[in-house]
């Protein structure tokens, strides 16, 4: 059976582009530490790398330090700070911050004090995008980057959290992204790559497959692709919403990203929506997979306001470019499938 | 011109078997922390590759926390532990530990302590090989591991530190490996991978090329390849000992690494040598690479009671299992050439 993959918000399929500039990037020798021709020619590949995903992000003129994931880029930026936040954050952004800023029932924050605090662009589980307040202290800007029309140097953030692997690049890669000139006390110390920011050697394969994702998803921007997407994402929503009038439909009031549909059903757990989903050849998550194959009520839901039963309800359904008519309507049709037998068994 | 590169401590060529195994994973679609079929199906790429990591490293029963480079590894064990060292160990491991064990001039060190210590396995300048304690807290093992025989179960060590790109893995994914129960606080905080010890999506294309590598790199050790090596390096040792008196090598007495020279000309400053045989067409390096482009008198050497124009006059020239016979003599005419140059200009 074919497999149909509507989760990438988890993760996204490696981009031709990324593929083919890995590759290439393979035949180069050196350490971009060496001083040989090896080695510079291992720094060129390298900074073009961090020049392309400069310009994808629309951060010319700001640092990208390259760490390996996004992960590891809420740890440079907010450890040891006491930043806030609300608690609809990442749990690698949570692991940081007092997560006290209150969240409205639309899934908006307002933040009495942007330059003490982290908020995110988009939400990995609702697809909510915010607005970002002025002189935000830092933003996760995973989700959104690659999705919708994005130039960090008009954010008014100082520091930015992006992935490659969430865009069509190899996962193990991230960055860091700050206004030059910004302080970044190093944690992981020695070689002082990365401008004394972030040792260890270079992870030059990846950098290149990065920079090709993010280049190739600028480009999908640019050409409509996320249009198509939102299309496919909206007729999908409209097929269950006429369907199943006891499903909530999170985050349709306001602005999403192109590709995500978060819904959830009050006493059918996510957890069991997902098992059945990918019997039925249908890749979907319950909250955010990047928790070790925990699935609990999700915890950004609850900080919306909704009840623990609903939160424990709910999926997330992920387009990405390659997705077709024909994917979300079998995925409608087999949703609504188990749907009619769980209302059918609760009934 | 062919280029001859000899700095295989800085890093290697891609194996052509982690190059394959890169390839085969790049079509791994899902997150290894995701439930449904694509996320199992990347969480046993990633499993398999710890598996044979293990193997490879003898060290079965251990735990292989994958991390982004043998850098963070040594930030993860290390960090905050206030333990001590030898002021020959690599800047990763230097900036967590007070570097207060003597070093003979055989570059041995002798640790009063070893549950408070830290000691490489093998030196990356020198390729001085240590006789660890047993007991040993921390082991910097990434010069060592691939080049020669080596059990981590047997070593007695409690943690050690690798590393893909010293072995003909890619850049960007190192481990720490420690003995099963060890406690390991995390740096990296966040979805709770690598059993709660190092959050972030996991580098699956890495973890992938990392463990063909290692694979390899133990078919090649217990194939005798680098016997061969050690014979070749042996050669180049004794065709420039007859052709320059006054040139120290460093650590001829003791266990080196087999494919590791250090020499030594006071006065001629490795930088310049590095520059020509660069020119000459040969990659070799002077101190360790990890450095950005720092080239200073080596810390090691002056750790080891040479003097300051003898330690920054050194350089490091590092086989591989592909060198021949005629990259080392014809390394050894480059250099001799360039050594009587300097001689009459010094005269």
């Amino acid at each position: 059976m074919a497999r149909v993959y509507l989760d990438h918000n988890a993760t996204t399929p490696l981009r031709a582009q990324a593929r083919e500039a890995m590759i290439a990037a393979m035949d180069v020798v050196g350490n971009p530490s060496s001083v040989h021709a090896e080695g510079r020619k291992a720094k060129s590949v390298l900074e073009r790398a961090r020049s392309d995903v400069a310009s994808a992000f629309g951060a010319d003129g700001a640092d990208v330090i390259f760490t390996g994931s996004a992960t590891e880029s809420a740890a440079l930026a907010l450890a040891g700070r006491g930043l806030h936040a609300a608690d609809i954050e990442h749990d690698a952004v949570g692991a940081w911050v007092t997560a006290d800023i209150a969240v409205g029932q639309d899934g908006a924050v307002v933040v009495p004090r942007p330059q003490e605090s982290c908020v995110q662009l988009a939400n990995s589980e609702t697809g909510i995008v915010q607005t970002l307040p002025q002189g935000l202290a830092v933003s996760d800007m995973t989700q959104a980057f690659g999705k919708i029309p994005l130039s960090f140097n008009w954010t008014g953030a100082q520091m930015a959290l992006v992935s490659a692997h969430k865009l069509g690049g190899p996962k193990g890669i991230g960055a860091l992204v700050v206004t030059r000139g910004t302080d970044v006390r190093a944690q992981i110390k020695g070689g002082g790559q990365e401008m004394g920011r972030r040792s260890g050697t270079e992870n030059v394969i990846g950098a290149a497959g990065f920079a090709a994702a993010a280049t190739a998803a600028a480009q999908d921007l640019a050409n409509g692709v996320w249009d198509r997407v939102a299309t496919l994402r909206d007729l999908l929503e409209d097929a269950l919403v006429s369907q199943a009038p006891d499903t909530i439909f999170i985050g349709t009031a306001g602005t999403r990203l192109p590709n995500t549909l978060c819904l959830a059903t009050s006493g059918w757990k996510g957890e069991t929506q997902v098992m059945q989903m990918d019997l039925a050849g249908y890749a979907i998550s319950a909250g955010s997979a990047c928790s070790s194959g925990k699935v609990r009520a999700s915890r950004v839901l609850r900080a919306m306001g909704y009840a623990d039963d609903v939160a424990a309800g709910a999926i997330r359904v992920s387009l990405g470019p390659e997705t077709t008519e024909q994917d979300v309507l079998g995925f409608a049709d087999a949703w609504l499938t188990q749907y009619r037998k769980y209302r059918a068994r609760a009934a």
